[in-house]
């Protein structure tokens, strides 16, 4: 068949098979995503909030001191316009799902988007104290503006601190859009309700994965490829444990060097301990110790 | 000398090297990659597709449901004629490289995107059954929808069932552009040539490698950094092995632990196998066998 | 309070504080990143140069043959005169920084734009040299364009290159920006300084990191997952090892499987040496050697 | 006030003023136009029709003749589309001014703009027909594709038979959107209503204009600054004549010279009448006749 | 020569040519147009001014009820700050070529700002006048909204109100831009000097010109064509009269049909009086006075 | 029939009819604007001159001095390959009508690229002599600059300037979209035939008509509805007059007031003249002399 013809023919039918496809319900739950904000959405609005955070570094063009404080206000009129009306779409779309009544959702959705909004400048503050800590860990660091500009973990750890915001605020869904656009765009997956203090540093990062029930102290390091994990996501009878505490404790001024695993919700890395690279960690590691991967390639080479 | 004068002086000469040197031959190859689509344009392609099979989720805008018709239809057409020219385009170069003659390459390249289009509604419900397999794997997933917008298996395994069934019609580079897109998106990197089953789950996902001669089998899950990989790419001689089998076979129902390595092509891993964190399997893996990397903290740490 | 009236009451205070925030000194030092370039001006420089050295394959649209040449000129005369801008930026901010006086930054600033679009012509003729190796060394290639189309490690090495060049011109921060760039599409990460021969391949590479002081030779193979890396980043007093050489030098025609970790200054791999996949390397291998992980599943599995 | 300050502070009353003001009724009506198509969308509407109607002249870039087909189609279901969601809406809003019960405006509504789309064919038919009489009747007329591509009366007239039928088929508002959107582009104003046979061509056109109520026949030439007007549009009472007969009848193959001025609804040309320019016409002229200025300057200027 | 030769070894001299050119002086003044708004800017501002005060009709997409807040405070700070820019180029423009020192320039120009965007919900009520003078004049006329969305007096009486408030402010240049973009527009032009009363209306339109100096009454009517022109703009000795009273009065519930020409600084239109299509008046018109052109055609015609 | 229904059903008829029609012959030609430049190329391509000409007036956004250089360069190159495409896709559209052979219209059409490129900065210089005039004729001017941006008789004569020369280098069909572009922006119509001498002047502008065989003199000033026309466009058999001289000669610093109609190619009008408003000259007028309209609204009113 001619492909004007085939186009006029039976792309009509392709169409209509889609469109009742994904009219179709799912475990009798209708799912189409058009009641959601599309991912499109959400990732431009972060990169609005990120261009916010760090103007010039961020925003789409050089900026002028000048028209900074225009510029500033026009992007969080935007952004606070756009993103209210997602997260009421997000807040409607878990009403429905749990059949909610009189509830307060329109509010507390329009109260989260103004706490947001409101946090920014501690959010900044926080992240000015992780980018210090990139200073003062990473030797190749020259200037304050060159971390800004190039390293993965700014825009992953400030991507984790309003996800992290939006997730205490109960927002659905948008926290893990945004935490995986980060993991997208650097390789680092942190899940929006982790608990990370001050002073948090990700070299390299690729592979990175830390859990959601995750808690890290103030000034860890970590570098590329480390998990923090669940043992198991599984029960015995092999059932998700939603919900449960599932991924370890990391104490203050803990590093965390290359590749090293560590598993289990009950696994604590104490205060100012060294985790060597590649290591297997799935019991607590003691304040101050020191554990590091033994073999060696000479060994190994035999 | 002068920054507009060099540039009207100095830079034709780079300009004309620099088209000499497009236009050189390698091995006696014309390569200018002119004759081909270039990567952008697939992309957009493949974006659109994404954003045909999950409208709300992938699509550039916010839909409503009484304009889903239009939009489905008016994205069809676009795709089908656009991925028309560029799968002729790459028939063409593969007819003018393999001196075919007399070839229905013409033909085949229309019907290949005939095939993928009028195949779509059938992928659609193959990824159901993969985001089923998500929400049903991972503890932490609440919604469908959820899964649908943020999760990054989704984006591989939907180009993977692209571009595996362009590789099945015998398209050439365009599913390979295709699937190192959703690499570059996600640190996942299945080559198209792999054969997997249904409802296939990867968490996290960044740094999996899937092989092209990989099989797995329904109701797969792999976490990030697994390699499904070759034991060696090159025969004893050095020379690479092309078109052999050469990557392992999966069964139904096994579970692959973060950074699990399984190379080779007579590698086995049996129903219902579960592969632990952190192995090296380079032998078969009898059904329902569980194998763990058995170094533990306690241990090394002595 | 109504969303209209917070945002003319409550939000004109955040941007106060924000703006109040961003003009604040650290360390006594004035970082709000508006003297530099934004790193998505930069990327749209990089793309372009890409696009310059692989014009049907990165450019936005397909070309034809009797407009490459004014394609190639309008290109560069549009880098040359953007990425001057940028160039004469970053140097002025660094003569800032160090209070520079009668110093020649301009001039070397216009000097290191020039020299990087003079060696454009030399630096796709290194990049021919690593996509041959690509050719010759993946089983799955089957054409030239096809590697330059999809492979990852064309961009990786492709933005390393260039970046390279700017690195050793002594232009700060640009380098870093671009090489970030590549990370982030890539998950291959090579920092500027490193010294990489010709003839070098990346296969899959997600999760690899080359060091800043690390030398490669000719015809270097890797593969995901490999850390070219530091021993420790601090000496023993936990200050950070500023410009000390700490990281491996691999010699040529050296192959480096998945995942292996090479650590160390002194750690040297000699020519034409094999590491095994999994590998921890903190040692010198000597020229010829195989070095294997020894680990094997039947025995872990006992 | 600094600037900021008064945007802050006094910018957000001038909004509240200007929102109410928008809102406030006049002569009882709410009259705010967002009920209604904005006027540049159904520029955008109008340009793509022309541009279907003459793809290779009036479409944004050129075509290649392989991809009519795909062209025409795309351009005639998007065109349909938009269309149809404003002809909705005029009909809508007529209805709610009118207080319509039980009518069938919506079907009016779809089936208006169904018959505009099958009708272009004709339409098109009847401009060669136009066009062809102005390549006959201008000397310096050279080809049949120049008239398209730079005569004004070839988009007035164009707009004018698509707005008549919109016009006939009792769309409001939008036929009179097009056609002043065709007088700001030629100078050339043209009533929807006014009935005007085949073969039509208006010369230079700028000052041209004809009213609502005007039949011209076939094959009539006009020249710049010609009226076709009404006598008064007030009765005695000076109340606005609407819906009477008021502007003249125009016969078969009469030429209106310059600035000629025919006015009143019982004036009629004669078929094959020859009006001179700058005359004032307010009686009937019969068929065949000339009719000069007969004002000389040499006269004048004694 | 070859285009591509051509290019790169001639076009540069044009290049300088131009550039020095462009650079001259004239009469010993600079004239460049760089230290000034370049037009398309000022037509930018301007659609935005008239898209405020007629949002639905003017805006460039459909707007929706509850958006309207948003859309005009966004739109109103865009315009403030765009315009504040412009504004204080054209007063430091002026105070350049009149040398003029110590002046209030800055502060007046941030005023004339300000003065206008707080005039515009009272600029608005004026319009608001001239459109129902409109529905009220024509006969034509169906709803407000048509006229506010096609009648191209809307946008020319608009645009005059706007510059006249500039004008009045002693902006320079900028009111002219509005001005004749306005003309350009609609054929109608109307220069910001002149002071025109509430319920203006002008029909068709075409032609029309409104000299500086002249004043026009309430609730006037103006068909196309009309000139309200100087007599002279020389006086005895050929030097242009700069400054003088030159153009015509008009009073009152005047009405001037197509084409007449009223000429002179002398010249008075008394209340009430109609002046008929074609004629030529350069004496006062006493109130109440009906002047008609008496050529009839029947005359002419023998 | 359903809308979307009707879309999938009835519309494919709808393009194929048009397709067809638009394949058509007419007059055993075949016209279809496929194989020309269409007129928005041809626009874009106008303002890019105008721009180069005036590049902080016409230009689209502001420009700054230092970039100058590099503006024009990247104008002119644009601007020299498009319109070199286009100019010769009309001069091969003419071969093919003319069925010309061996011709060295390739050659022709580039050469005359060139040669406008080169004229430019002559042009400018007329256009300086053009504004002048405008500067020394209008007491309303206040600055160069002024005029530059806001007078219409600046487009209109600089795109006749260009549009004259390309005329004059035998480019078909061009010139006049360039010259219509003008005339629906201005409202001023002039034949890119007409001679013009330095230092014209047209006020105000709209209806203005200059015809092709028209020549005037230096230091004209024209106002608006100025027509320079033919007597008749017919011989004694009706019959087009094509090639012959038709429109009137214009002596040097002569000035036609506002309305004046001046027609036929034996009509001169001496230089020095004075051309009242509302004439109609059909005789030459001799040097020095002064015609004005006699009718006086005090004897018309009678």
């Amino acid at each position: 068949m001619d492909f004007n013809k085939w186009m006029n023919e039976k792309l009509p039918e392709v169409v209509n098979l889609l469109e009742q496809n994904i009219g179709e319900s799912f475990d009798s739950q209708i799912e189409d995503g058009l009641d959601l904000a599309g991912r499109n959405e959400i990732y431009k609005i972060l990169d609005n909030i990120l261009a916010v955070l760090f103007p010039g570094s961020f925003s789409k063009e050089k900026l002028s001191r000048e028209d900074i404080n225009f510029y500033l206000s026009d992007m969080l009129r935007h952004l606070s316009f756009k993103l209210g009306k997602h997260v009421r779409d997000v807040f409607r779309y878990r009403c429905k799902k749990d059949n909610c009544e009189n509830c307060d959702c329109e509010t507390r959705a329009s109260d989260a988007v103004k706490n947001l909004i409101e946090q920014l400048p501690y959010i900044r503050t926080l992240l000015m104290e992780d980018i210090r800590a990139a200073y003062e860990g990473d030797p190749a660091a020259q200037y304050i503006d060159e971390i800004i500009l190039s390293y993965p973990c700014v825009e992953a750890i400030a991507t984790y601190r309003i996800a992290h915001l939006l997730y205490k605020l109960d927002v659905p869904i948008i926290p893990r859009i945004m935490s995986e656009r980060a993991h997208s765009l650097t390789g680092i997956d942190i899940h929006p309700g982790a608990e990370i203090g001050t002073g948090f540093f990700i070299d390299h990062g690729t592979g990175v994965v830390i859990g959601e029930t995750c808690t890290i102290g103030k000034n860890v390091k970590v570098y590329q490829g480390v998990t923090l994990g669940a043992l198991s996501p599984f029960d015995k009878k092999g059932i998700p444990r939603k919900g449960e505490k599932r991924h370890p404790d990391i104490g203050d001024n803990v590093i965390i060097y290359a590749n090293a695993t560590i598993l289990g919700g009950d696994t604590v890395i104490g205060d100012g301990a060294v985790i060597g690279g590649n290591t297997w960690i799935i019991k607590s590691v003691p304040p101050g110790a020191h554990v590091y991967n033994r073999v060696r390639n000479g060994e190994s080479n035999k």
